[in-house]
């Protein structure tokens, strides 16, 4: 089969809604039929029209995307598998480097070294300076006001420890077993979309951090990089599970889930808090800044659709908000994996899930990122290991059911209140993105050092050897559960009150 | 009947606190005898004496407000009934544009494209921005310290949700029946007063808009634009209700009531959280900045009455403090509309509200407009519900009584909760107000529109197909009945302690 | 007897340790032997030494005090009860009008007119920018950290309403009986020493102002006015009350409080919560900028007690540590006026006076001047009234017992707080010094008509008619007792947390 | 024995890591053999090879240390035992006066009077203006975000005074003894490391002002100065307890404790919250920003392990983590001081060291420098006095056990409150560092003077006349166990939020 090289000249003379090719990889690709069913609207596409889209589709989505999308016969749209566009001749798109840009590079190149990271803390400070404003925006937004998304990390603070004295901790263990996988430390790298906004490598660089460190990577349906990308870059032996998200076609999702399970995945992690994805205003803010608003607003008079509401609306168009209870016997008929729903929120759903013999739940609110004013999943857990335990003890015989949670994880020391409350081991997302971000995969072995740094430190300092030596009682969590927000404040009064003032020096300026 | 015209010169000679003519939509009337009389204090009026009282006029009273007030032989002072002013003769009054409105109207020009309202704090910006300051004052201010008026808002943050999962959400539906009549949202416009200060159309606005969105919209007493007017904008089949200031002189009253039900009004709910009006000081304050404050001394200290508490109490003082609830089987004798007492604050009164048969009850404080240090509307509807439950488990047979809530709105996620607690709907006030105020019918439109979109997300959320889903096991108030105001700081502890820093760039100065 | 006149020239030469003559109100005394014994120490004397001290001397002393604490042999020293000074040959003290001075001279010609002042916090903000920074520092300033200081006020804010409605409230009415005598208001104007030290009139402008509203003022045992001066100016059939420090010589205490019987005081409130006055560090500190503090730490460092821990101090070395309950049979025995407790924190101390026979107790923390960290009044209140509703139900006799409270009000909306929990009447201090300090006698009686108008609205608003409406059931106090200081904030997330922000305008520059 | 002098040149050629000879005080040592032993790392030796390294030695080791860890042959590397090194050859380590030392010289210089210094908090602000930033750094530096450490003094705020009055305070005594042996004052001078970090005295300053004011100082087994040192200082008659860090060669540990008890130290405090010294993030940062971080990262990346965590890890890492319940037994058959533990954190702890016979327990968590989120001492004291008074009520006999806190305390006030709830002494660390680092000796003794001022009107305030009538009900301590953080701010709603602003001056800028 020869193949025909189509010139970039023809190419861009498909420059219109009526006719829209773009080149992908090299490749000549007719959208004009899919322009409407694209997840992410026309609008995106149509400004690539008769154009190279490749840097603008790769950090999006998977290699095998447009193939999977599109008919073959759209492939190339002059001659079936016939060829590809000669380079040479592609009309580039020219990317101006603004100013922003420029400085932003600047501040890439002056990260601080690693060792000067001390804390998972660090990397998110380092990476808000470092990454392309639209790739912090995605990763960092959540829902509406954010609460949620803040109170997943507070909540961690009003756990307090009760740690053990006297005890021999020299030798100090916290690895674990999760899901009856070998695991060195109570945590995994759970599901977080579009790896490659933040690293062109994306989500390969935590595959090959799990290999290192020895834990278990989750891989999200919404990678940047391909599937089998990620599975074949695994090491023998390292395990990995699958975040799901599942298709409104549930071909697709039954074809992608026996593809997994056949090439080794261990354990199938059902999203089920997200039928439609959150409101991330901080992600749709950014979206105008960088977009022209009277064209937007143009398209919203008009009626249309108003496809703008972030990259991650754009990819999950997909999602079915149908999915039910009822469709559990068939994740069960499909495959033999362990299957986990992620995203439990009350210890009814977690119950629930125990009844009908899943192998466990994680409690989250994906990440602050859904709905606002969901609990943090830590707080979830105290009251579904009550409830959970309850039923245990009636002897349901669900004996292999484990508790996870995710959110708002900045140290060991929060992994390790957790585990005290009953968690198997916690998820962890955002920083390893923060990290590979503003360091690649180095800046996320780097991240594993340091937690493993404070694994040791903080079972040896709570008097603990292993983690099964972490019981409730080494925590007090009796504020758990206290939603406050003072009084509002007396502003009058407030700044009539006059502070006190320290002793000061006498001539000199302070530096303070 | 030949009509004179009277010129402009004439009644230019009629200028003073002795003889006072103005002129109001191109007639002249005699305020003499009426100087004292009026509600908003003689000052305001003698300043235009002998001149053109139009525009400062408009936005504070409805168009009928001045013949209804004098007698019909002043309303043409030379010959009664005989004719009007002759418009080229008025001598005009000069309102010189300050550099501060022109700024403002600067800000106008440059509104955000309402693609860019992004949520209904969004309105609230814009609105302080390109608002005259005595509109934002008057519409923002709230009682003494304000503290209710934020309260009203946070205490929503003490509830969160406990949301369900695997529940087939492809068709969520949040409508509802208020008082019998279909509402396509839980929530209601709610009486707020002087709707042109903020924008020409007034209340037609949200007239307007309640038709588009099929919701209610509740006509204040003290709209600016007169009652009629409202009524006559309805489309065919629109549900109107009416909020009832009552006035001392009852007849005055009845003829409202009963006018309105003839008018096809649905439900009459009676303000009864305002005997009188609360000190409001910011906007007190504002309209000392825009006053002499010599001269109102000089008033003050010859023992005039302060007419200067700002707009609201000027119009509102023909309201009556003796209103008791020996009045409520009157009102059930001259009108058979459902009758709803609005403003009620404690369980005590909605149990009495419910004994005494009426249709339902407002949970509000006004706005945090009357009594600083009431509870929020929200915070009372979890007692009320406890205790009108009862009474209902009791057999009292007042089936049809309804619990409404207002106050500090601002997310569908926030109505949701007032559901979820046992509301049938709630009512917004304020962000309607800078809905229009910034962008007019448009504004209020796109403002329904975002709640409709967050209304929908909500709901598949949290995993309620319909309101009826939506029970209190979905929600965690416990902390809701806190009233935390934490010890105040240790100053010279807190200014000693130095905060931890981030990793840095090297040499770059940070963008931050 | 023929009066001799001193020449300034010679009382210039007494200007050392070893003879010291001062000038007071044109007479000259012989200070030399009371130089150790003078409360404020002796260094203060000796700046004036051969000088006339009167301008320093007036705003500290009531006028009959250098008469009272010094044997008439040093009336005048050259000839005993011979004659004054010349006043033309008076060596001025020259004072250096210093350019801060000015500029506070500057702001006080600028005060902005009475009746933008709104509340009682405007005083203070006015009085802040406009009084002497000495004055400001003793006004203002309380114990070590200042935390019950600002306790006082906020533990108002822990008190919420529950109002009622639909009561006619035409007429309200806020008067009350204190101790069996009329009051307009359920306060009283509370003992606060040094009042010349805010203006030149000191108390007289709160007897008159207290004269003119129909209050009880409280006369202080450190009045810069002599007592004598204030019974004077009361109006016929004007009630007042005096506070006692008690002195170490009982005889004084005797006399003073027999004499003050005798011209007609009311009632005698001991002051029980100062043993020892508190350290006021703002105070102290003020010193300090004012002083040379070379000179201080010489005489510090030369074992010399050191003197300078402010005027309170140093004017109340008298103060007796030693009383006891045993004294108060003593108290019963001197006078027939009742008497009253006046800084009283634990029920356990209430109940005590209750069986004492006592008319009532202040229930006061001193303003927070005193012990830091002891609790609000208000707070008190509710643990006191329950003990002593106890004791009262067990037909214990004292019938006639009151409670009062003081500390942190700025609102009569705070005063009706006090009264719904229990309290006849609320003790007002802080705020009238700051306005008169700001505005003299007009200041206090602004203050009083808007604490009117506020009790008015407040009254109509709750729905009391009567003090005796205002019962238990109309407040929410159950956060009251809490005393939360929440976890330490987490710096590093917090300052990578990137805050929300609005809808900006397009290129105008936001004038926020 | 004649002695050789070895000149400064021939050190200077053993510069390397082959062959490393230093200057410590005059003396040659040859370190070569011992660079990969020096707990704080080779590279910090390297800096010196061949060179002075006393300015760099002094403040870190005690004066013995070389000669305790290099065997003897080593300490004059030439000829054993034959001479030191002959000054005038040395070569000088220049140090730079960098022009941030010129501005600490000029701050310390320019230090307010000691008698300009009126509280605790004082001396932390003054030292750090004039510390140098290591020593600052090292101090002020706690465990991870530093929660626990900041806890520590807020603990304090959530414990209220109940006084009681009318009770003869002329005379009040606050001494008590500790472990039998009389304290002035109810508190100690707890074990700090490094003190010659502050001062070029170190802990002789605590010696020194422990015996002026009749107290007790506890000895840091990590001191700057030679534990021998500080019990020469000591005064006849004046009590020293000893702080031990547990080796893990015992057999030093029975040597230290045997001498220790033979120079008549009264009592052993075992430190067991330290198996693992913490992460103290404030500390390391500071080393990075004095070092070369490129060369930290080389290290690093060649698998090196990182020594650069901060003196107190370099220091410490003798330290036994294995030390255990099963050691205590052994502890008392090598001494028969009383055995306290320091760092318990549990009721379960303080009871199990009860019942071992122990004479005591410090709840403590060591300044917050170890474990984050452990809880205050002083909130831990509220539940291990009960339990411990439950197990004595039992009859357990173990009667002389007392218990300590340490953490926080920066007022008299402070101290009091955990003698309230049932504590015999409190130990103070950190501010005596400040108060020796800023002034000296002379600091400490103003900070004991300030302390006396303030038990002395406390324990007057409170109505205590001894340390016996401060009983738990004069505290409310009800909120002390509440560890709550509030919900996330709502930054959209906040900043719409126009604060209220107070009556202003004219037209004069205001100072504020």
């Amino acid at each position: 089969m020869s193949k025909v090289m189509i010139s970039g000249k023809e190419v861009a003379t498909h420059n219109t809604r009526e006719s829209c090719w773009i080149i992908v990889h090299g490749k000549v690709y007719d959208v004009t039929d899919f322009l409407d069913d694209h997840p992410g609207g026309s609008r995106i596409i149509l400004k690539y029209a008769g154009k190279d889209a490749t840097a603008e589709y790769d950090p999006i989505h998977p290699p095998d995307a447009i193939t999977t999308h599109l008919p073959p016969e759209k492939h190339n749209p002059r001659a079936f598998s016939l060829g590809s566009v000669d380079p040479g001749t592609v009309q580039k798109v020219e990317v101006e480097v603004t100013d922003a840009e420029k400085q932003r590079l600047e501040r890439v190149a002056n990260r601080p070294s690693l060792s000067e990271i001390l804390n998972l803390h660090d990397f998110e400070a380092i990476a808000r300076m470092v990454m392309p404003e639209k790739a912090w925006a995605y990763y960092s937004s959540a829902a509406e006001d954010e609460i949620t998304n803040r109170e997943n990390h507070v909540a961690y603070h009003r756990i307090w420890w009760r740690p053990r004295i006297l005890r021999d901790v020299t030798h100090v263990d916290w690895s674990t077993k999760i899901l009856g996988h070998a695991s060195k430390m109570p945590l995994y790298i759970t599901a977080t979309a579009l790896g490659k906004l933040g690293h062109p490598d994306g989500e390969l660089n935590l595959t090959k951090a799990a290999a290192k460190h020895g834990i278990i990577q989750m891989i999200p349906t919404l990678a940047s990089c391909a599937f089998d990308e990620l599975v074949d870059a695994a090491q023998p032996g390292q395990v990995q599970f699958l975040q799901l998200y599942v298709n409104q076609d549930r071909e697709i999702t039954k074809k992608f889930v026996q593809h997994a399970e056949k090439r080794g995945i261990k354990a199938l992690f059902i999203t089920v808090d997200a039928p439609q994805l959150g409101r991330r205003e901080k992600d749709m803010r950014q979206k105008f800044e960088a977009e022209d608003p009277a064209e937007v607003t143009a398209n919203k008079q008009e009626g249309k659709v108003d496809r703008m509401q972030g990259a991650a609306r754009a990819i999950s168009s997909f999602i079915d908000p149908s999915l039910d209870w009822k469709d559990i016997p068939w994740f069960q008929s499909i495959t033999k994996m362990p299957l986990i729903l992620k995203g439990v929120q009350c210890w009814e759903d977690a119950l629930q899930a125990y009844d009908a013999g899943l192998a466990g739940v994680v409690l989250s609110n994906h990440g602050g990122r859904q709905l606002d004013f969901s609990r943090s999943g830590v707080e979830v857990l105290a009251e579904v290991v009550r409830e959970v335990g309850a039923r245990r003890s009636l002897s349901f015989p669900n004996d292999k059911f484990q508790l996870f949670v995710d959110g708002g994880v900045r140290r060991a020391n929060d992994v390790l209140k957790a585990v005290a409350l009953g968690a198997t081991a916690v998820g962890v997302g955002r920083p390893f993105l923060y990290a590979f971000s503003s360091y690649g995969f180095e800046g996320v072995d780097h991240a594993l050092n340091i937690l493993t740094d404070e694994f040791e430190m903080n079972m040896r300092l709570i008097g603990a050897r292993s983690l099964k030596e972490i019981v409730p009682e080494m925590v007090d969590a009796s504020s758990l559960k206290s939603h406050i927000v003072p009084v509002p404040g007396d502003r009058l009064f407030d700044s009539n009150y006059e502070s006190m003032q320290h002793a000061r020096l006498r001539e000199v300026k302070s530096k303070f």
